[in-house]
């Protein structure tokens, strides 16, 4: 659909102009930036349809009543800014939308505004620098990115298999979240100690630190994984360890995570970050 | 700059096809809705500049690096996520793209989706029909839009001027937001009933209510707003107010509206919308 919206603009365009020759006269040289920002719409909207193509779009936006299936930025927006909740799957037909956002240069565009705020954020913080200011960070897909396992698996549109994703987990071989290795490291350099709070299993401690340092993270205060076993829903889990931390007498002056599940529930931390996650939720 | 991604694109594709001619080989007849969406990126893309010609693009996104300012998609996705906070005014570069979310169809298509979920969640609710079942509205950029005078105010670009923002509120003509209406039409046909918090002024109140009828809203059972001279943050003040419905012996089921400042502070009720809003930021 993206290629023919550029077709019909075309179409249009062309219409407006008169004829095909006339094209020539409206080229101006673009800057850098926009062949830079054209080179991903041409990649977005040219791929698009050929992941599409993988799979036909069985629809899944009923309650929108569209054949189509639901707009899947709508979709996407709802999702970050927590109106949609406890959904299961990516919509089907939103898995080349999803797939193009997270492989092209959005996500980390998106990601990018988000860390950049954290970073102003935390340089403007006024530290009692008695070593006991901290900075939460999640791990799958805010320090680390399982992006290789979703884009062999649907992008999301597929149920979560926790048999094969705990296969790719061990495999230790997650990439870094630039963005998010940028943030750690600042906050390093300016005396704030990073936690790791993950719902990661306490036995998938040694491949972790193994990922994590392979990826270029070092100098972190704690890395607090979930007991084998342990019961309870995410927000209660990590608003549970962060309370711990308080006790501990650690002040906890920021908190990042991809999940809502993250950053709610007291005690939150001073002030809270929501990376992009189009791809799964956790409640 | 959106037209000059098109025109790369162009070149691009042209490039790929080797002449203008061959272009009608990759042309096929669009759906209707290719159409529609196609228009909708025609009207975005092409009138966009136009917009941008108003005023020259000073840029704002000095902390991001880069002469052309913030990429305008990831600044309103950080807004609606809560990362960008206590902001005063639409980054200058950005107006354009603001202009063209809110009179195109994205920003109505994104409000939608959000009501969408209201209206499923509300008919999820097994309700003790006992009539103190409340679902809380906020009134600008919610139930009526003031977008006639953003769209003669730069956008959100230009400091907020409470002067000419009163003096238009008190015209009584900001049009009506029809996802919003649905929904309120929806919950008192569940036996929902609907209070209206503002932060508009108590000495508004006749004009409000005018303004609210004449676009077609009655039957809520509420209209509270802020006493003159009230000095309190938005959150504080709204949360006390819902506070006392709770306290009064209403159940507030849900809570609707365009700011953060609607949803945040408890009691916030029991579910929570954030509806789209690139104008302008209240704390």
């Amino acid at each position: 659909m993206a290629t023919a919206k550029v077709v019909v603009l075309l179409v249009a365009l062309v219409a407006v102009v008169g004829s095909c020759g006339a094209w020539e006269l409206k080229i101006r040289m673009p800057t850098a930036r926009e062949v830079e920002a054209a080179a991903e719409r041409l990649e977005e909207d040219v791929a698009a349809p050929l992941i599409h193509a993988l799979r036909p779009l069985l629809g899944s936006g009923g309650q929108l009543g569209r054949r189509a299936g639901v707009p899947c930025d709508s979709w996407r927006l709802a999702v970050e800014a927590y109106n949609k909740r406890d959904w299961k799957t990516v919509p089907t037909n939103c898995e080349g939308y999803v797939g193009h956002y997270m492989l092209g240069g959005h996500y980390r565009r998106d990601s990018r505004v988000v860390v950049d705020e954290a970073i102003a954020y935390a340089e403007s913080l006024k530290l009692a620098g008695n070593g006991k200011e901290v900075w939460v960070f999640d791990i799958d897909e805010t320090s680390l990115s399982n992006l290789p396992y979703y884009a062999a698996h649907g992008f999301g549109t597929k149920p979560y298999n926790a048999t094969s994703f705990n296969e790719y987990v061990l495999e230790g071989s997650a990439p870094v979240l630039p963005e998010t290795q940028r943030l750690f490291r600042k906050l390093i350099s300016l005396g704030i100690k990073p936690v790791f709070l993950t719902g990661r299993r306490e036995d998938q401690r040694a491949i972790s630190v193994a990922n994590l340092r392979r990826q270029g993270y070092s100098g972190w205060l704690k890395l607090l994984l979930k007991p084998v076993g342990f019961k309870a829903t995410a927000i209660a889990y990590k608003s549970g360890e962060r309370q711990k931390l308080q006790d501990a007498g650690y002040v906890i002056v920021g908190n990042i995570g991809d999940q809502w599940s993250d950053i709610l529930g007291a005690p939150e931390g001073a002030r809270t970050f929501k990376l992009p996650d189009p791809l799964y939720y956790i409640g």
